[in-house]
C-alpha cells in the first residue's frame, strides 16, 4: 500500500498533544523486522572473520506486516575508506521461516561492514493484487489507475533524462489507453475496437524491464536497516592456510657455547622451505637482561657464558626495538627477513612484553611498572612463585602512564612491521587487557591489514575466545592435550563447526619450546608422525617446533618440558641425524599444498571408523572437486584395523557409483563401489591413511554420440 | 594490582599528541568481559518475560586478564520508577568456564532492567597473594605496608564517621605495629618481645568483617558494566496460568433469533465457575456493521434478522468504544465485568482492528483508511477475495495520520481497562506493524502492568515470535494441528524449552470459532477429553471455546469450520445436554489448581513411552515437592498398552526407593519401586493416565529415636 513521499510527518509537538503521557511514538517507516543475521558474533559486538576470495554469505529472518512483495539487499562496504554503500539483492530460500540469503565476493584484505536493508517492493504487490483480480475476471480499472499513479510518481524521482522520458512514454500511452477505455465504459476485458483490453493494459504493466525500473527507482520509503551495521575482518589467505617453522635464531649455528646468527639462520632457509613450511616463526631476537639472568634448565643462577632466556627482554643495548648484538645487527635481520621472501616464505615474530631488570624502560619509563610502597619496582610473580628476570608492565598505570605504554607497544609493531615482519605471535595475551589487544590490532590493521597475530594463550576457553573476538587472527589450542578420539571429535567439532568458528581460526602447533607432550615423549617416530599428520589436515594451518623433525623428545622427568631447553643455553643441532622425519614432513606439506581442501578451516567433518583407536575425518572443497579423506590410528603402540563408512552421500555418489580412492602418501590407487573400505594402520609403517576420493569418469551416455 | 583513584587521566589533546593517527583509545577503567548473559533475547534488543514471584536467575561469563580477586554484581532497578539500582553478588558456579550466577526475586507486576557489573577486588587479591607468600614463609613487610595503604586509602572514602573511627582505629594500631616491627629488624615470622608478627598482622588484616568491609567501601574504580542494561517484563501471575472460555454472549440466551444479554452471560457465571476456568473471554461486543453483513454459514447476504459477525464492527450506535445495543447497556457490561470479579474470574476481551463500512471512523477519520484514486475507501481483500463487509485501516496512514490513528487504538484499550478489562485477545496482529504493538504495550503497561495481551497470529513462526518479543503476553499457538507424538513432543519442548520460551508463552486453545480441528470432528468424547487433557498439562495458560463441552463437533463438510457458526447467527445452546465433559473438564482444572506443577509454564519434560500411541511428559516444581507425570493415549479410536519409563534419576529416587503413584483422575494409588510403570489406555473409559508421583514417608533411620 504505497505511501506518499511528500506529506510530512506530524511535528513533535502535535505527537505530544495527543500523547499527553507515554512512550515516545516510534517512527512508522521501519516496519521490518530484520533478524537471526547470520554470520554474527553476539549480536554484532564484535567481526567475523573471513580470507580474500571467500564469499560472505549472509542471511536472516525478514518480514513485516500483510503480505506485500518485498526487497531484500545485502549491503557492505569498506570500513576505513569511506566510501559508499554496495548493494546486492537477497533471495528468499525459505518462505515458511522468511529467510533470506546473499553474498558478496571479498576482494581486498580490509575490515567490511555489512547490513541487511528491506523495504516494501509497491510496484509488484501492486501488479502481483491487480493481476490475481484480473485473472478472476474482476473489472480492474481502479487498479490501473493506481498503477499510472505509481508510474508517474516515479517519472518524478527519475534524474536520467532518457529513462524519464522512456517512463514518460510509456505512462502517456497507458493514460491514453485508460482514458478511452474509460469513456467507452465497456464491460471489463471485453475489446472495444482499436482500443486495448484491461488485460493487454495490464500486460504493459507487467514488463519485467519496466518492473525492474521500477524496483530500481522505488522511493523506499520504509526502507528498513539492521543497525549498527556488522564488520568482517577479511584477512590474507595465509592467515588462515599456512604451516609454521619456530626456531630460536641462537641454535642455528654450529659452534658449541656461542650463539648462531641471522646468517646462520639464512643457511638453514633451503632446509625449512624443503620441508614445506611458510612461515618461520622466531623466538624473541631482542637483547636479553643480565640481572637474575636464568641458567641452563631454568636454574636460577647463569654461568659467565649462559645466554639467558630470550623472553627476559632488555639490557644496555637495547630493549624490544633492538636486536640482540649476538645474532647480529639489524641489518643483519633484514637481510633474513629478505631472504625468506626471496624463496616465498616469511618471518613471524614473537612478541613477548616482558622486561629484564635491565630494559631502558625500567630507567626512562619507572611509571609503567608497578611499584612497591618503598618506590622500588615490583618483579613478576605467581605467589609464593618469584620471577625476578622479569618485570611485569603495568597495562592500567595510574596517572595517564598506560596511555603512553599503550602507544608505545603499538610502535614496537610498527617498528617491525617497517623491517617487513607481517605476523606476530604474541606472548600470554591474556594476562594483559583484552581492550588493548582490541584497541592495537585494529590500529595496526588499519594501515597494514596484512599483519597477522597470533595469540598465545593457554588459557580457559572464554578468555582464549574473547582474545580471538577482539582481534587475534589466530589461536593456539589445546591440541597438544587431545590425543583420542572422542575428544579430538568433540573439540575439534567445536573448533571448526561452533559459532567460535566465525572468528577464531585455531594454529595447531605439535610442539613448543614449554610443550613436549606425552605423547611425543611415549613413543618416537610413530607418534610424531601420527601427530603431524594430524596437526596439518585437522586445521589448514599449523605448526612445528624445531626438533620435532628429528624427534627430539628428552623430557625433564615427569614433566611435558624439554630437558635441557633452547631457552637457557646456546644449542647446536644435527640437523640430518639418523631417524628424522623431514621427508615425511615434506611429503604431508606437499600433500597440503597440492589440495585445496586442505587449505580451509572450517570444512572438517567427522565420519564413522568402527575401530575406536581409528580417528576418520576428510575436507572438500565447496564445489566438491577436491576430496581429501583422513584414518589415523592414533595409538602409537599397535595396529589397529577398522571399517571406514566413507560418506559417499554427502559427495553426491550413489551406492553403485564407480570412484577411485587415491592414498597420497604412498601413491596407491583403489577402485571403489559403495561406502565401504577396511584399513590395516601399522604404526610401525604408517599411522595414517590420507587420501583423495577421485570420480571415476563420466559414463558412455554422458556423451553426445551415446544417442547418435 | 591497585591504580590511584586521584590521578586524572591525560587529557584528550594528550592522548591525539601521541597517537598521530589511527582509532580513539579506548578507556582503560574497563577491563572486564562480560558475556553470554541468559536470560537475554537477541543480544538484549528485546525484554525477556518472567511472573511475580519468580526469582530471576542471571548467569554470565564474567573474567579479566591476570588473576586478581572479582566481585561481580547482578544489578537490577525498576525501569519506570526513576529509582536508584539495587545490587546482589553474583557467585562463580563454573570456574573453569568462569560462568557466574546470581538472582533476585521479582516483587512487583513492572517491568525491571537488570545488567552484570564486575569489578576487581582489589583487597581480597592482595590479601591472597600476601597470604601465600607469608605461608611460604617470604617476608611480606612490603606486602603489609600496601595493606595498609589500601586501609588508609579507604578511611578517605567512607561516609559514615562511626565505619571510618573503625578503620582507622585499626588501621593506626595496624601501623604501630608494623613501624615498630620495622624498627627491630627481626626476621620473618620471629616475634619480637611483646610485638607481633607479620603472621599476627597478617590475621588483623584476614578478618573476615574486615574484608567484607573493605569489599563494602571499595573505590571500584575499574567497575565494567554490561551496557545497554537488559530489561525484563514482571507480569502478574495470571499471564503465565490460567484455563480461559471463550463464548459468544450473544450465544447466552434462551430465546431462539434473540440476542443473549450480559444479564445471561452474568447468570452462566455459576456454570463457567464451576468447570474452574479464571479467564471469560468473550467475542467482540461492539457495535456491527449493517453495510454488506455477512448472513449464516458466511454467506454474503443477510436476513433483515441476521445478526452478521461481531468481527465488522461499527455503525451509527458506535464502533470499538461502545456496546451493540443488542447485548445491553455500557452499564450492564460494567454490571457483567463485576459479577466475573466477584467468583474470581475476570474478563478477556477481543481487539479486532476491523471497521464495517458503517463505522463512525470512516466518517470522521478517513484518512485512517485506504483510498482508491477516485477517493472512496477501499475494503479488505485478499486477491481476488473481498470482503466487502470490512475497510481495514491504514496503520502507514500517510500526512501524519496514522499517528492519530495509532493514538486512538491505544486509547480504544484505555476505555476498556477503564471500564475493568485486563486482558485483550488481539485479533490478527501479524497484519499491524509490529513496531505499533511494541509502543502500544508497553505504553499501556506502563500505567496499568497488569494489563494482558494475547496474541491471536496463526501465521509464520519468526512472525509469532516477533509479536511475543514486541510484548505480547501471550500467544496462540498450532496446537491444533499437532496430533501425533513425535511433532507434539518436538512443537512442544521447542515452545517451553528453546530460546523462544524465555518471552513466549502459548496458550494452547483445544478449539477457536475458527477453528473445529479434524480430530474433534472424528471422534466424539474419547477425542474431546484427550485433546482437553493435552491443552490443559502440555501448558500452563490454556483455553476452550464453548460449545467443546458439548463436544460440538459439527462442521462444513471437508474444512475445519463449525456448521451455522455462531459467528454470523444468534445460537441457543442446551449447556446439559447428553454427552457433556462439563465434570470432566471440571476435575481437570482441579487438578490443574491443586497440583502447583502445572502452573508453571517451562517445566515441561518428555519422557520415555515405548508405545508410538502413547506421549508420556511430566511437570515438576523447582523444591521437587509436586511431581505431575501425564500419558496420554493420542489415538482416540483405540487401546494402546506401554510401559512407561518413570525419570526416578531426575528426582532423586533411588533404584530400590519406595513411591507412590496417585492417579488424580481416578484417585486409585499404586506403590512402586523402580522406573518402570505399565498402562493401558482405553480412550472408551480413559484416555489419559495423570497421576502425581509422592515420595513415601521416612525410612526409620532418618528419626532420631532409632539411633538411641
Amino acid at each position: 500500500m504505497p505511501k506518499e513521499s511528500d506529506n510530512a510527518k506530524g511535528s513533535d509537538n502535535a505527537k505530544g498533544a495527543i500523547m499527553p503521557k507515554g512512550a515516545t511514538m516510534p517512527a512508522n517507516e521501519n516496519p521490518f523486522i530484520i533478524e537471526n543475521i547470520q554470520p554474527c558474533v553476539d549480536g554484532g559486538r564484535f567481526p567475523v572473520k573471513r580470507e580474500v576470495g571467500d564469499v560472505l554469505t549472509v542471511t536472516a529472518a525478514v518480514f513485516r506486516d500483510g503480505h506485500d512483495a518485498v526487497n531484500v539487499l545485502l549491503k557492505y562496504k569498506e570500513k576505513h575508506d569511506g566510501g559508499k554503500w554496495h548493494e546486492t539483492d537477497m533471495h528468499c530460500i525459505n518462505p515458511g521461516l522468511d529467510v533470506w540469503s546473499g553474498g558478496f565476493r571479498i576482494e581486498k584484505n580490509t575490515r567490511y561492514l555489512y547490513t541487511i536493508a528491506a523495504c516494501t517492493d509497491i510496484y509488484r504487490s501492486w501488479l502481483n493484487d491487480a493481476t490475481k483480480k484480473a485473472q478472476a475476471g474482476q473489472n480492474i480499472k481502479s487498479e490501473l489507475r493506481e498503477g499510472l499513479i505509481l508510474l508517474e510518481n516515479t517519472i518524478a524521482r527519475v534524474a536520467d533524462e532518457e529513462d524519464a522520458a522512456y517512463l514518460a512514454n510509456v505512462a502517456a500511452m497507458l493514460k491514453k489507453e485508460m482514458e478511452s477505455s474509460g469513456k467507452k465504459k465497456n464491460p471489463a476485458g471485453i475489446k472495444p475496437s482499436g482500443r486495448k483490453s484491461q488485460d493487454e493494459i495490464l500486460k504493459i504493466f507487467s514488463d519485467s524491464l519496466l518492473g525492474d525500473f521500477m524496483v530500481r527507482c522505488a522511493a523506499r520509503e520504509d526502507l528498513t536497516e539492521f543497525a549498527p551495521a556488522l564488520e568482517v575482518v577479511a584477512d590474507r589467505v595465509r592467515a588462515r592456510y599456512a604451516a609454521w617453522y619456530e626456531l630460536f635464531p641462537r641454535s642455528q649455528g654450529r659452534a658449541p657455547g656461542k650463539s648462531g646468527t641471522f646468517k646462520d639462520c639464512i643457511a638453514r632457509l633451503p632446509e625449512i622451505k624443503e620441508m614445506g613450511f611458510d612461515v618461520v616463526y622466531l623466538t624473541p631476537i631482542h637483547p636479553i637482561g643480565i640481572t637474575k639472568r636464568k641458567g641452563p634448565n631454568n636454574c636460577l643462577t647463569a654461568g659467565p657464558g649462559d645466554p639467558g632466556s630470550p623472553y627476559a627482554i632488555g639490557n644496555a643495548a637495547g630493549g624490544h626495538k633492538a636486536v640482540e648484538p649476538g645474532l647480529g645487527a639489524i641489518e643483519d635481520f633484514r637481510e633474513f627477513e629478505r631472504a625468506c621472501r626471496a624463496v616465498g616464505m616469511e618471518i613471524a615474530m614473537d612478541f613477548a612484553i616482558n622486561c629484564s631488570p635491565d630494559h631502558p624502560y625500567v630507567s626512562k619509563h619507572p611509571d609503567w611498572f608497578f611499584k612497591r610502597p618503598d618506590g622500588t619496582i615490583k618483579y613478576a610473580e605467581n605467589p609464593p612463585k618469584k620471577y625476578e628476570d622479569i618485570y611485569p608492565l603495568n597495562f592500567y598505570a595510574p596517572g595517564g602512564a598506560w596511555e603512553s605504554l599503550w602507544v608505545e607497544m603499538r610502535d614496537v609493531i610498527l617498528f617491525w612491521v617497517n623491517q617487513g615482519v607481517k605476523i606476530f605471535r604474541v606472548d600470554n595475551p591474556h594476562t594483559k587487557p583484552v581492550p588493548f589487544w582490541r584497541w592495537l590490532i585494529e590500529d595496526i590493521q588499519r594501515e597494514h591489514p596484512d599483519v597477522i597475530f597470533l595469540a598465545e594463550a593457554f588459557t580457559r576457553p572464554p578468555m582464549m575466545r574473547a582474545l580471538a573476538k577482539a582481534g587475534f587472527t589466530q589461536s593456539y589450542t589445546y591440541f597438544t592435550w587431545r590425543n583420542f578420539k572422542g575428544e579430538l571429535t568433540e573439540y575439534f567439532t567445536e573448533l571448526t563447526q561452533s559459532p567460535a568458528a566465525e572468528y577464531m581460526r585455531g594454529n595447531l602447533f605439535t610442539n613448543t619450546p614449554d610443550i613436549l607432550p606425552k605423547m611425543l615423549q611415549e613413543d618416537g617416530r610413530a607418534a610424531f608422525k601420527m601427530r603431524l599428520v594430524l596437526a596439518a589436515t585437522l586445521s589448514s594451518v599449523y605448526g612445528i617446533y624445531s626438533g620435532f623433525e628429528l624427534c627430539e623428545n628428552s623430557a625433564v622427568d615427569g614433566k611435558e618440558e624439554y630437558l635441557n631447553s633452547e631457552k637457557y643455553e646456546f644449542t647446536v643441532w644435527d640437523w640430518d641425524r639418523p631417524g628424522n622425519i623431514k621427508d615425511f614432513i615434506a611429503s604431508i606439506n606437499k600433500i597440503r599444498r597440492e589440495n585445496p581442501a586442505l587449505h580451509l578451516y572450517k570444512n572438517l567433518r567427522f565420519y564413522q571408523a568402527d575401530d575406536e583407536n581409528i580417528l576418520f575425518y576428510g575436507k572438500s572443497t565447496e564445489d566438491g572437486k577436491n576430496i581429501v579423506l583422513v584414518a589415523v590410528n592414533l595409538d602409537p603402540f599397535g595396529t589397529h584395523d577398522s571399517l571406514l563408512h566413507i560418506p559417499i552421500d554427502e559427495f553426491g555418489i550413489k551406492p553403485d557409483e564407480n570412484y577411485e580412492l587415491h592414498n597420497l602418501i604412498t601413491g596407491q590407487r583403489s577402485l571403489m563401489t559403495g561406502n565401504q573400505f577396511h584399513v590395516s594402520l601399522n604404526p610401525d609403517i604408517e599411522s595414517s591413511f590420507l587420501f583423495r576420493l577421485e570420480r571415476w569418469g563420466e559414463k558412455e551416455e554422458k556423451f553426445d554420440y551415446f544417442g547418435m
